[in-house]
């Protein structure tokens, strides 16, 4: 195994361990909100700056890389992609925070209805995250595909979610700032499922050379 | 002036006119809402597929100037934030979409109130990607630390428009889903200054070498 190989199995392994920080992130975050838990959820919020120091490092990394082994075809584009899904990785890591954060202002208020929709999102969307890590190293573009058809099932959830809690809204004006609260987090999970399925994307366009866009791949 | 300069120049027009086409897509979506004009949302909507094949050209051409230029130190890391820079372009120009959308579809029904505060939100939010990207071409950080420091005055907004539709809610449960499609689209354009926040940190870090967060920039 030449450097290089050594150096990209590291850089591999480096990211790998980025995406699991951040899906125990998720998980946390939900955990806080279904348990009311603040101080899980303030633990949460502490820990992100393990997630903001690997994407720095990640960074540097594949400059260094770039700069010193001036890498061509398949390698670069793994490199420049890689470049890319850290950036994800990380907003994803701030998605979790703003759930924390609003699992906090809902803890001080009493629950409004236990929670079944969004478990099941957040559950999905960690899912997505963990398959599309998966297809970037092993660069497979099948589970990317897949990963990119099950966003429609988080869109699906948001939509009912928020329908649910309208109802709420309109039942009891006390439920409002509640209700509003949660259609957020949902909000936060959905965009958490985005991030993946942009990172399938890339994956698809790093292996296959060509764009997709979640709307074609329907 | 050597081809590689040429190139670069290149480049660097090509996001901008990017950004410009975003900066319409942003405007045009307020516009149309505002106007309660729906042809002039699904116009954005079709237009949007020209920023990105922007955001697929730029990203081919910044590939194959690291292969066939080896770009060094300041070079290189012009070129690698190009690309990450781009997929934020391009996720503003989904958000503009995501705002027509729901002005489509708040004009299907009565209008709940004049918008006053989304479009001061919008103009604040226009502002910031202009200047971020002439941060960016100019490498200018000054620009960039401004358009940082804007972000709080667009999630200050963000939180008004939060509690006064709670207001409406509250009193009138046939303004919930109206009030609840509004707060999306503020925090929509929450977002689309979050990406220009994050351009802005990038260009830092480009310039300066430092990775920079919203909250230790205040």
């Amino acid at each position: 195994m030449s450097i290089f190989d050594e150096e990209l199995r590291n850089l591999k392994e480096r990211i790998l361990k980025m995406g699991l920080l951040v899906e125990a992130a998720i998980r946390d975050s939900i955990k806080s909100l279904v348990d009311r838990d603040p101080d899980l959820a303030g633990e949460v919020i502490k820990r992100d700056h393990q997630i903001n120091a690997l994407d720095v490092e990640i960074d540097e990394e594949c400059i260094r890389l770039l700069a010193i082994r001036q890498p061509k075809a398949g390698d670069l584009r793994f490199i420049t992609t890689a470049m890319k899904i850290t950036t994800d990785l990380e907003r994803m890591g701030d998605l979790a925070e703003d759930i924390c954060e609003r699992a906090i202002e809902l803890n001080e208020e009493p629950p409004l209805k236990p929670y079944i929709d969004i478990p099941r999102m957040a559950e999905i969307a960690q899912g997505m995250l963990i398959d599309v890590l998966d297809a970037f190293v092993r660069k497979d573009t099948s589970v990317a595909y897949d990963v990119i058809h099950r966003d429609d099932e988080v869109d699906n959830l948001t939509v009912q979610i928020f329908n649910e809690l309208v109802f709420f809204m309109i039942q009891d004006p006390r439920a409002v700032s509640r209700a509003v609260k949660i259609t957020y987090i949902a909000k936060y999970l959905e965009r958490i499922a985005d991030h993946a399925t942009n990172i399938a994307e890339m994956v698809v366009y790093m292996v296959e050379g060509r764009m997709i866009r979640h709307t074609e791949a329907k």
